[in-house]
Order: structure tokens, then sequence, then C-alpha cells
């Protein structure tokens, strides 16, 4: 965030004086102030521009209401309406400098939009910035709200934005998985169970896995994102709708949906809706989930790709860059190390939007500002998270199918597939044998003469062990 | 947990040798080994009625199923239901002595259940307890199944069971506060934003507010409840279904939903639901939104409740116990208090639950046992303290309607409802005004002669502050 | 918490009104009501055996003092110390059954104190329980103390007693991994960092790595429990002293070092101290790293016991019981993973402490019985998680010699050796041609003639590749 | 970060392949996939200068270690120096452009530094970048180091740099509230208790216990930053030292003392040091302490600021911007509120801290790039939260001293002051019918005839409520 270098600057008051502002900001005094009183973050709201847009967007719809109202003019709404559509256009997102942690429940954005959008609206009608009497931040843009409705319906709906595109970056990483799974479905290895050998399956239902848990997530963002599309424009200061008038809510809903093309709603109980800000809890619990699944997902794939010669050597990740700065030829997953790192930082951050949920006091959440900012952080890591996990990992993995099969052929747990004919008891017998003896099961069924080597055949066949099966044999014992 | 007196005992063994277990024991060697290697916590399953009972349902589904397949003679299926049934009327919990939280992924309990219905089974057959050539806990009792199937399902069942009561409790204490809104609907107060005097608002509109946010958590409840209902019978070990039969997961999941009455399915991808722990995440996650409301509407009552002579005191909590033992007279929100506390409590359980579904690992998540465990306390945590914050505080509180009406009286924040009448410019003037001086609204209003009296007698009235209304007045000015 | 079921009743009065008290409960109304109040959870008081006697340490050293400033009787005073010194014996403990989660900032327990102590006493003295005029459980139990003093104060030195055996505990527990790493010294492995091949090492430093970081933690436990040793007795209510006589608290606190011989010293400023709780945050804290520190040693455990056949199997975990339900012969790693258990429920119970914390308002904070409850559950848990993973884990791992050994002689990551002689550049070629071919290090590096065998056999020495060495060898390069 | 514009290159190569690096830039080809390989948060390298500086200390450190050893030439060892001198001194920053959460446990960071410092010491040396033959960023700027020593040592004198500086603003920020103890030394105003009134003290006790509280968090973090101060330097890759000379931890840390002027130590067991991040999670406990505190201090400010008329009002802070976009006049707390929220940023980066932590594996762990960047983070956010909190806040607080008075004047809890005199029971029926008849305890003790009005004066007043006392009095009954 820099300041303004201008030397011009106009006069601009508030409750608490006059200040000069630069003549090149379209933000005005109490912007100023916001810049001033939290220098405390990287985090600012011009690198929002979702976000950004959402204000812009809330403006729209509280402008549309109120001209329906009468309590607008026509040249009003007009400007304003114009002002809002550049920014939805891209244009003065710099002039939304304020820090996106901030004191005062989300004033500061509030009126930085609203500064921002009388000032360009002015300039729309022929006046000059300032001029305030002819479109004021508060009595025209702000006009039947508060921030206290208008902030949090302008997350709520950058929010639901940033949820949209999430979505899609989150299915293509989907996809990806679901590619491997197509392409190694041919490949019978060992499935693992408290990290100890268990039974075969493919490779394939491996990374399918992993594709279905994902998807499973989308059904759950999707529900957490939902509860965005219920805003509580016409609460102003604390849901009685006080400054406001009859209809206005149910027209400026109305409105917001036209505008964005979602069914809006109107919250049910506006008084219990203006203090509560548990759809952000919610939609971070919902990202936490994905955190968590992705933790799991990128620690197996790690723990499949140890090696190259003293781990499990399942698969290999494409080598990114050398692994170490003093151990030669050395590879590491450096890529889904990275996703592993987001998954932490999305779940530190949804401790912090909890705990600031729950710091809400009679009508209002002044910890509102803090919930935003880690909502939308979490959201980013996790879209940088997935595309570079898509692109600089999963795509390229490969697999050692021959290590894969040996295990399978070593292993002692195929005797499962022989209980449902000789028994538990009989089958533990044989692990045990095998396990003392290093043989293999296999050789062990038909020295003991359990089953002939036909029927032993047909139940230990991989396609036979990797879905249930009926198998009518009959053992000799 | 107590272990046996009994001093006559019979042999059992397993993979790790033989055990003698107390003929009293209705339970096997592996619960017995089960019992030695977990002491733990004071958490234990027969603390757990709905977790058992649902043990006992997992398991007559999949005798239903196996026995429809020809798995299991006609006999063993009577006996192995029966049994289970007299688990569902509360028969033999005592048997279930084994801690919660444990290793293993959750065998103990399995087999605790596997053994105590073979024994059980036996008997009804009339054979001896351990006789397990006529029912085993392992090939006839588990048949078809692995822990990994019938632990997380026998979970997921007693979940559901446990969200039905506690949205029952949780109900009746939306109800309570449901009641006190409409009790003191007619109350006019002083709304706080950021504890600082906002607009005037009902004490009815405060617990409204409380009812609305509540009972809008009955919804996210009961979307994370739902996936309870999809499990991965069938699964068997890994998910693929090795030991088990085509059609035994269809069989058993519509057995289930005719025992219990509900619509269970089957999950989509067996491979990736059995390592997948996202539905305890996901209700635990509910669960803490619950909580971090019930401690924003604890922390209210109890701001509210200030006093009585140096706090704000516009409601009064019932007195429950003398407050100190050093302040004569005084009384404490004891009640609110602990309501907190189980609120931080479940949050905490939040946390571990978490942090233990991403140690999922492979084709298994071995820290499920105390992700259950978890999720079982915090229900139980929260019931309690829907009971008690019910009974003991909510029914029983009064309102100081004076205290209420002299804080409006004496308030800056009315003059927001002059706002569309004289613009906010002119409004802070007055409010200035008025906190320089110390003199009021009304009076400043008047005193300048911006509104005639009856027009300010009406823009003030109470009923036209609490909700959005249209009033044709202009200033003089 | 069984109610008592003597017929035979008295009558006791408080603030808000007469109770009828069991004739055979020594504790009276007010523990009576904050029975019936906080019916929460599955922890009383009468459970944590080092809080009552810190309870009964507390009160004799509040005895004491008023004793030397001539505020109780001589005979008041025998009886309270011979009441308290039966409780340290551990009798009357049965008579502690409040919850330990409560309202009211801990007033309950204190009370419950007072009350079994002044009955206790009166008895001693000749009186009947309830004769209160002799010796109350305010006047004269309590006196110069308040909840807000006697509590925390007790909560101290009940920590402190439990962090006394926690590290008797925890120290068992690294002996035993410091004599695996005495056993394992000679056992030249593998060690990988990112799970990916590193540089060779020994199973005895692994284990010694292991003993030396969870040593670490007795300095980081020990320095936080240093904390407890400060208490604010002499604060009474809110810090100030009110009630209480100049001098009490120094004669109180040099009481209370006699009577445990440790040094415990008095809060440097009572009002800050009264309604701070960070001691229990710092020292909840420091059991958070402990288990931070075993997750990654169990996760370890397991990772390096991973097998028989499809893992890493390095070593052995003693078998504790069958691994699977469906699975014959499998053998899981049960206790790492309830070792696992435990530390999520700690860093659950963790965050509950901090969270907790922070609720304090102005001169108290109400939740700190959450709070204690939470620390002396961790403990227990630790202690208990200790004893296990030492006596059913670690004391019977054994090592794979020859596994380690092989991966060792396969790896390319010895090639790190000959670094500091021919150049990482060089190294990567050899290893790149080395992962390429399959060959080994040693064959190639003699292959392409960079080294003499003679050289190379040094460099690559076991015992040479495990710590620093200085080689004067020149490559042929 | 600013990819270079610069048309010129230069061809680097690594284990993965050849790459043109743009001439301008200093750093190498392995940056350069690292800058390609992580594109993920807002928080990248160049803006840590202090973490920067590290880098060169250690880099100084290892060098000057190096060259006592005779493994670097004297030219080599001077222009090594040189220009790490020059990073010291503020030069190069911009050349540290990768992301602070990275893949590959530091390594990118690591490399950045050899190859900044390796391609400036070329140019010192009068070689051309690129030209590492004469030094090469891995074979002499980090000679004996693997970047899992390196880059921990960084982190742990970076940290301890940023601890020094934390402290500074901490400090100030202790004195602002003491100036404040000592101007509200003479204000009577009255404690709460769970919010409700307990007994009278001074606004300068107030204010002095949050300076006292605040104190103690200094020593606490003092204890954690020494863990900083004993490095890792000499294990190399896991701890064994290999690719290390012996003597060269020893000389290395002398060296780095030297750099520091502090008492760096070496790890008393490098190979659980080298995967240990217990400082990172010890110190972030140390800031989640502080931040616990800043909460309860931030919610008492906002508490007793209260109002204008409808809250405690007791305190005035400084009116920093119009606290409402729709309620005239309104100001609210906006400091203390964004200093709460970024105390609930620095427990969720604690969180993320602690998670990762516990994902060490083996010799290494992976996932320590997202703790230090938490770590450096949570810093910066508490300096700036201290200094906004004590500029625009603490500083500017005046008290409302005739509310301050009139609350005690009011209340009843000064009966707590009668206690030693009339005991508790007494105390109780005077508080009581205070409560029920609205009298005043004075009026009331009176009226009883229970003391003279000398002695109830004595007992009342104000000096006398705020500390102990010794009054000799004796009541009338």
């Amino acid at each position: 965030m820099k300041e303004e270098l201008s030397t011009k600057t106009r006069t601009e008051s508030d409750l608490i004086g006059s200040r000069e502002i630069p003549e090149s900001a379209m933000y005005g005094v109490q912007t100023l102030r916001g810049i001033e009183n939290f220098r405390i973050s990287k985090f600012h709201l011009n690198e929002y521009p979702l976000f950004i847009n959402a204000l812009a967007i809330t403006k729209m719809g509280a402008a549309i209401a109120n001209s329906e109202l009468g309590l607008l003019t026509g040249q009003q709404t007009d400007a304003i309406l114009k002002a809002c559509k550049e920014i939805l256009e891209g244009k003065h997102h710099e002039q939304f400098p304020v820090d996106m942690i901030q004191g005062g429940a989300g004033t500061t954005t509030n009126m930085n939009a609203n500064e921002v959008i009388a000032n360009r609206a002015l300039e729309i009608m022929g006046h000059k910035r300032g001029e305030y009497q002819y479109c004021s931040p508060n009595d025209h843009v702000n006009r039947s709200q508060s921030t206290n409705d208008a902030y949090p319906t302008a997350i709520h709906i950058g929010m639901y934005y940033t949820h949209l595109k999430l979505v899609k970056h989150f299915e293509e990483l989907i996809d990806a998985f679901q590619r491997k799974a197509e392409a190694f479905k041919h490949i019978i290895k060992m499935g693992r169970t408290q990290l100890e050998d268990a039974v075969p399956m493919t490779l394939g239902q491996t990374f399918n896995g992993f594709a279905s848990i994902l998807r499973n997530e989308l059904k759950n963002l999707n529900f957490a994102a939902e509860e965005f599309l219920t805003v509580n424009m016409g609460a102003t200061a604390i849901g009685t709708g006080i400054a406001a008038e009859p209809e206005y809510a149910e027209k400026c809903v109305k409105a917001l949906s036209k505008l964005t093309g979602w069914d809006v709603k109107l919250s049910g109980d506006l008084v219990g809706a203006t203090s509560d800000t548990s759809c952000l809890v919610g939609y971070s619990s919902a990202m936490r989930r994905v955190a968590v699944k992705m933790n799991k997902i990128c620690n197996d794939l790690r723990l499949l790709a140890s090696g190259p010669r003293c781990g499990l050597g399942e698969i290999n990740l494409p080598a990114m860059q050398p692994g170490s700065s003093i151990m030669p030829g050395k590879v590491n997953p450096v890529i889904p190390e990275v996703m592993n790192q987001i998954s932490y930082k999305v779940i530190g951050n949804d401790l912090c939007v909890a705990m600031s949920g729950e710091a809400a006091q009679m009508e209002l959440n002044a910890m509102e500002p803090v919930m935003a900012q880690c909502c939308f952080e979490s959201a980013d890591l996790l879209m940088n998270g997935f595309d570079t996990l898509r692109t600089l990992c999963i795509d390229g993995i490969t697999a050692n199918e021959e290590v894969c099969r040996r295990y399978v052929h070593d292993s002692i747990g195929v005797v499962t597939a022989l209980n449902p004919v000789i028994g538990y008891k009989n089958s533990t017998k044989i692990a045990k044998e095998a396990l003392a003896t290093g043989k293999g099961v296999y050789e062990l069924v038909l020295e003991h003469n359990i089953l002939s080597k036909e029927d032993l055949d047909t139940i230990l066949k991989p396609e036979n062990m990797i879905k249930p099966v009926k198998l009518d044999i009959k053992p000799n014992i």
C-alpha cells in the first residue's frame, strides 16, 4: 500500500475533525483514517478483487432499492451504478488500500467503498471529488445501510464468487487424480492398514480413492457456501432496520439476485443474523475438511514414493528440483510437501475464524474483518496449492509396476482370501508359519495340502482379490 | 472397569497365545488383551449405550446378509440375532469394559462385540461359552466383515442415534429462548454494537435472535449427521471386499435400513470410504459451530445480567448458589459459565478430531477410536449443558424493564432515527453536542428547532425505531 | 457420583435458602447445590487425589497464618489442621463429589473443601456437623481467603505435585529409549529425510535421538511448572486483600513452603495475578510440546516397523494382540497408536485451556475450572501413555539388523560421503547414473576410476559415514 | 516478487537439467526452480530482512570454520565474507524472491542464499556470475553444510533477532500501561469478578495489573527464545556430520557467537536436533500466551470504555475514526479490536506451527518453512499491534473519575469489608436486604445498629478497602 504522492489536496471532515486528502485519491477522510489506524498486515483490500467487486455489487443492490423507493434521484442512481460498474470492470481497485485486518467491524472497508463510489459518481455527474452535497458517501451511497449489513453482505458475495472459483480449481485436481486412477487400474499392489501389510488392491483403486474422497468434499463445500446466499441487507445497524424503509430489504435482495444471477435470500431474523458470522465459521470448516484430506493424500503420495531404494518405491513423483544442498542426486517430494504446509496454514486460519466467531458481543461481531481475511487467504492458498499439485506433481506421476507386483507376491496378507474357505483360525496358522519361516503363503498351503493347486490359484488370482467374489471351493480340511 | 472376580475360568487362544478367561465373562481372549493393553482414560465403552446398541445393530445387519447368502446356518443366525436383541434391550452392556481410546483402529471394540455376541449366541444355542466351533467371533459373528467396515459403521449408527437425541435436547433449549422472546417482546432496550450504545430494540428481539441463530444450527447439524447414514459395510479389510461375496454389501445395508428405520446408504467408493473419517470431522465441526454460538449467547447473558449495581443489569438470571466464599450476597452467573466451559471443551475435542482425521495413512485411519470418543463425549457434554442451561437458567430469567427503558431514554444512539430526515452530517452534530454537554438528543433537536415536537415524537416513538418505517417528515433545515 | 442414601438429615442454609443435608455427608449446603447445579462431565473432584490434597494443604497454610495473627483460636486451628491431615492421609476423599467442570470460578470446589474440613473439625472438637458457630466453613476455614486466591493456589499445588509425578513417569520412558540406543548402537541403517533415502547412521543414533529430544522437554516442563510455585494467597476477592490483614499473605506463603518443602513464592502483583491463569496455559503448552514429540516418535516407530514384507521392516514392535478381525496373522502397532491418540487428546485439551485462558474478564477468570480439569486430565493421559508405551512397546523392541544393513548397501545416498573429495557436481553425476542404471555407487566410482578401491573403501566404511571425519584423500579427477 | 526483465542470460545446470538465468539475477538455477515451483503465498523471503541477514551470518560462520580447517582458500573466504557483509548492510535483499512457504524443507531458501553469495563472491573475486568453478554455491558457500543444519540455524538466528526487536516493542507497550497505572492510582472504582460487582480497587491497580501480567510474559518469551541460541551446525544431512570434518561444528558455533555477540551453543545431540523444530513450537506458544493476555486486556478495555451512556463508561479511549456509517456520533474501540484480531491470528498461526511440528518424519521435518513463516508473521503482527495499541489507544486513555466513584458508593460489594468484623452470615443478611430494598450497605448497617458510625466509616474508607488492613473493631452483635 503506497500513500499518494500528489501535493494537491482537498479538505474533508468527519466526526473527528478535518483532514487534507490528496486530490488523486478517490477515497476520502474515513479511508485515510483507516489507512493510518491500521498498519497491521500484508493483506490489503486491493489484493482481493472478488471482494472489491462484491462491495460494488452490494452498493448497486442498495442503490437500485433506494431508487425504487424514491430515496435517490435518477441522476444519483445512474452515477452510483456507473461507478460500481467501472469497479466491476477492474477499475479503481488501487483506491482500496486499507488493511483487511481492521478494527471497527468493517466500517473502514465499507466507507472506503462508499467514498470511492461517491467521488467517482460525483465525477460522472460533473461535480468535483468531495462535493458530497450532490452525492454523499453516507447519505446516498450508504443510504438505508449500515456497515453491519453492507459489509457482511459484501463478504458473502465475495466469498461466494471465491467459492465458485475454488471449486473449479478443485475439480481440475480431482480430475487429475481420476485420470491416474484410470491409467493405473491394471497395476496390482498391496494395500496397507496401520502401515502394516494388508491385502491386495490396484494402484488405480488408490487414486480413485483419492478422487472419490475429494469429490465428496464438493457437496460439503457447496452446502457451506449456500449459506453465503442468505444476506442481512436491510438490517441496518443492529437488525431492526432503523433508518430503512419497509420493503427496502426485499427490493435490495431482489436486485442482488438479478445482479449476480444467484438466488440471494433475505435472512429470516435480521437481528440474529447481524451478529452472526457462522457462515464464515462453516465455510472455513469446510475448507479445513479439504485440508485434512489433502494432508492425508499428500502424506500417502510421499509414503508411496519413498525411496528410491530404502522406501516403498511404488510410484514416482516428477523431479522438480535438486533435493538437497549436500546429498547429490537426491530428489524430494517438494510439491506434496508444500501442499501439506498450505493445509496446516488453512487449519490454523480456521482456528482464527472459529475463535473470532465466538467473540461476537450482543448485536455485532467486531472481529469479522479477520474472519474474512482468513477465509479469503485460505481459499487463495488452496487454489494455488491445487494448481501446483496438479500440474507439477499429479499429472506426472508414474508407477513402478514391478515393485508393486513383487510386494503382493511376497506378502502374507493374501492369506485373508483363504478365510472364507478355511476359516480364520486355520488362516492364522498359515500366516504364523509364513512369518516364522519366511516361506510364502502359496507354498505353505500346498505343502500342508489344504487346497488343491487349482483351487488355490483361483482364490489367489489378483482379479479375485480386489473385489467381492463367490468361489465355490471346499478345503481338504 | 472392574476385572472379574470369579475364579472359574476357560481357556481361549489367539494369534498371540492362550489365556484364561473368567467364566463369568461373556467376552473372550481378545477383549481381555484389549483391557490389559489400554488402561488409558476415564472413557469406557460400557458408558456409551448408544454405541453398544449400534454395534449390535451392525452385527445384526451382517448376520441377516450372511444368512441370505447361505453363509450362516439358520440356527446360528437366530442365535446371533437374539443375542443382539438382548443387547438392544440393555442387557450385557457391562460386558463391554474396554477403553474407548485404543490402538488397533477399533479392533478391540469390534472383537469385544464379536466375542460377547458369539458367547451369548452359544448359550442360546445350548452350547458353552468358548465353544467357538459352533459360533465363532471371527468366522460367524464377524463373517464377511472386518473391523475396518464394521467399526466405522457402528460409529455412524451410534452417532446418528446420538444426533437424534442431541437435537431433541437442543430444540428444547431453543424453545426456552423462544418463550422468553415472546415474554420480553414489549420491553424496549438499547442495542449495542462493539459494546458501544447503538440503537433501540426490544429484549424480545434479543432472545428471538438467540433462538433463531441456534435454530439455524439444526440445519447444519442435520446435514452433517446425514453423512452418518452412508456406511462402508462390505468394504471388509481395505474397501476391496476381499472375503465377502457379491451382493453382500447391498443386502447388509438393506438390513440396516430396516433395522433402524433410516435410509442407510452404501458408500459409492468403498476404498476411499474405508480410510475416510471425514464425517466425524464434519459432525465435530457442526458441534463446534454450536459451541461457538453457545459461547456468544452465554457471554451475552452474563453481560446483560452484570451488576447488580455496577453493570448493565438489564436481566436477572436465577440465583443458583452463593457466588463467593468471601463476598456476602454475591450471586454469579454460574450456569452460563459452565456452558461456556462445555463449549471450550467441545472446541478442544474438535481439534483432536481434526488432527486425528488427518492421521489416516493409506487404506485406514488408525486414530478413529479417539475421534469417536471425542464426538460421543462432546455430544454428551452439550446435552448436559443444554438441559442445565435451560432448566437452571433460561426458564427463570426475568427482565429489569425499567433499567432497559432508562438506557434508551438517556441514549444518544436514537439520533440514528433522524438520519433519513436530517442527514448523517447534521445528526453527527447533534450527537457530538449531546456527548459534550450531557444533554439529550430530544432536547437538542427541539432547542435547535430542527424538527417540530410532533414530528420528533413520531420519529422517536419506540415502535418506530425497532423496525423499518416510512415517515413522511421534512426537517426545518 | 452417588447421592447419599441415609435418611437422617440436618438443615443448613445459605444465601439462597435452607436445604436438608444427609447426616452422612461431611459436606454442606453449598456442596449440595454444586452437585445439583453441575451434572456435566465424567470428571469429579474425588478422582483427583492430588488436587484434594492440595486443597487441604492450602487450607492448612491459611489456618496457620490466621492462627499466628490471632484470627483463629488454638482449638479451631488444631482441629482444622487435624482434619486436613486426615485428608492428606487419603481419608474423606469420597466427600468431594463435585464435577470438576463447574460455573462459579471454583467456588463450589472451595466450599466443598471448606465444608468438609469444617465439619470434620467440628467432630474433632466434639461438636456435631453443622454447628458452624464453633467452626464455620466461611468464617474460619476460609478465613482471610476467597475462592479467588484459595482455589488457584490449590490448583497450583495440585499441579505441581502432578508435575513431579509426570516427570518421574516421563524419565522412565526416556531411560527405556536410552537403553535401546545402547543396545542398537552397532546397527548401521539408512537415515531418511523427507521420507527419501539420505545417508547412513546407526539405529542407536535413532533411539538416542528419541531420548535426547524428549529429555530436552524436561527443562521446558520444569520451567513451566516453576510458575505454579508462585501463588496469590492473600489476594482474597480481587487481589486487593480486602478482609485480610497485613502480613497474612507472607505468613501463609511461608507456611505453604514449610508444608510442601518447596520454595513457594507470593505473586508480585496480586491484582494482576488473580485474574491470570497463564501458568495453566503455559504448563498445558509444555505438555502439548511433549505430545507433539510423542507423535513424531510414535509415527517413526510405526514407519520403521512397517511390514512385515511390504514396509520398511527395520524394527519389530512386540505383538500385543491380533491385529485384525479378518486378516489372519496381522499384527499392528497398537501401542504407539494409542500414544498418538493420547497426544491428539492432549493437544485438543490444550486448545480448551488456551481459549478458556483468554476468557478472563476484569478481576477474574471464571473459566479456570475447565482449565484445571484439562491440565489434570492431560497429565493423567500422558502418564498412562508413557507407562503403556514403555512396558508394552519400547522395552520389547528388536531390530532387523540384516534389513538395516542391506538398505545401506543398496543405497545411493552414500554418495554424499564422496562430496568433500570429488565435489557436489561429480557426485551428482554418479548418483544420476546409479539411479538410471540400477548400479551401485561403489561399482560406478570404480568403473569410472574416480578413486582407488582403497580410498573408496575408507570413505565408505560405515564408521566413517556416521560421524565427521578427516580423510586425506585426493580424487583421480 | 517480480521476475527479471533483462534479456541477457547465462546458462546454469543442476540435477534436473539446464536453464537460462537472467544476467541481472544474482541467484541461480535452483532459486529459479524454487520461484517456479512455489507460487503459493503473499510471504516472500525478501520481506524478512532479519531472516536474510541471519542466512548471511550463518554462511559467514561456516566460511570462517571452513577456512580455519583449510577447506576454503583465503580468497574464497574473503569474498564470501564480503558478500555476506553487503547483505547485512541491506544490499541484494531483492535477490531473495522465493516464497517463504516452500516444499523441500528449506532447500530453496538455502540455495537462494548459497547462489546469491556465490555469485556476489565471484564478482568480488573478479569472476563472472555463474563461474562456479571458482566459488560454488554447493562446494564452497555451502561447504560442510546441508540445508538441514544451515536452514534451521538461520531461522534460529533470524528469530532471535526478531525476538529482541519484539521485546523492545513489547516493553514500550508495558511502560505505557505502567504510566497509566501511575496516573490513575488515586481513582477508586469497583472491581468485578464474573462480571458481577465485587469489591473496590483503584483504576491504577487495574492498569498496574495489565502491566504486571504482561511483564511476566517477558520471562517466558526470553526462556523460549533462549532455545534459538542452540544450533545444529555441523549436523549436515541428518545429524551425523557426514561430509564435515571433526571440530568444524565447534569452530562454526564459535564464529557465530563472535558474529552475533550472543552465546551460541551447539546441540548436545545433533541427530535428535536435526528433525526437531520444537523451539519454534515453543516460541510460538510463548507468543500465543502473549496473545491470550492481549485478548483479555483488550476485552477489558472495551468493557470499561463501553457506553457512552448505556455501558460501564469508566474510561475513555481516544476517538480514532467515526464508528459507524449509519449511527452518527458513534465512536468505537477500533484499536483494541484490531489487537484482538491480531491475537486470534497469532493463535491460529500457533496451531499451524504445532501441527507442522508433529509432522517431522525420521531424520527431518519437511514442514519447517511454514513454521518459520508463521513465527515471523506472528512476531510482525504483534509488533505492529503493540505500537498501534500504545500510540493510538493506551497513551490517550482518560478516566471518568466520577463514574468510577459513584459505582463504589452505590455498590453492595463493600459489605465484604465488614466480613472480618461481623462474619459472613451477618454480612450476607445485610447484602440481601440491600438488594431487596435498594438501600445502601452504609445506611442499613447503621439502621440495624450493627456498628457505630465511626467504626463503619473507618472500615469503608476507600484506602482501607484496597489493601489488607488491621482494624480493631468489634461489632455490636
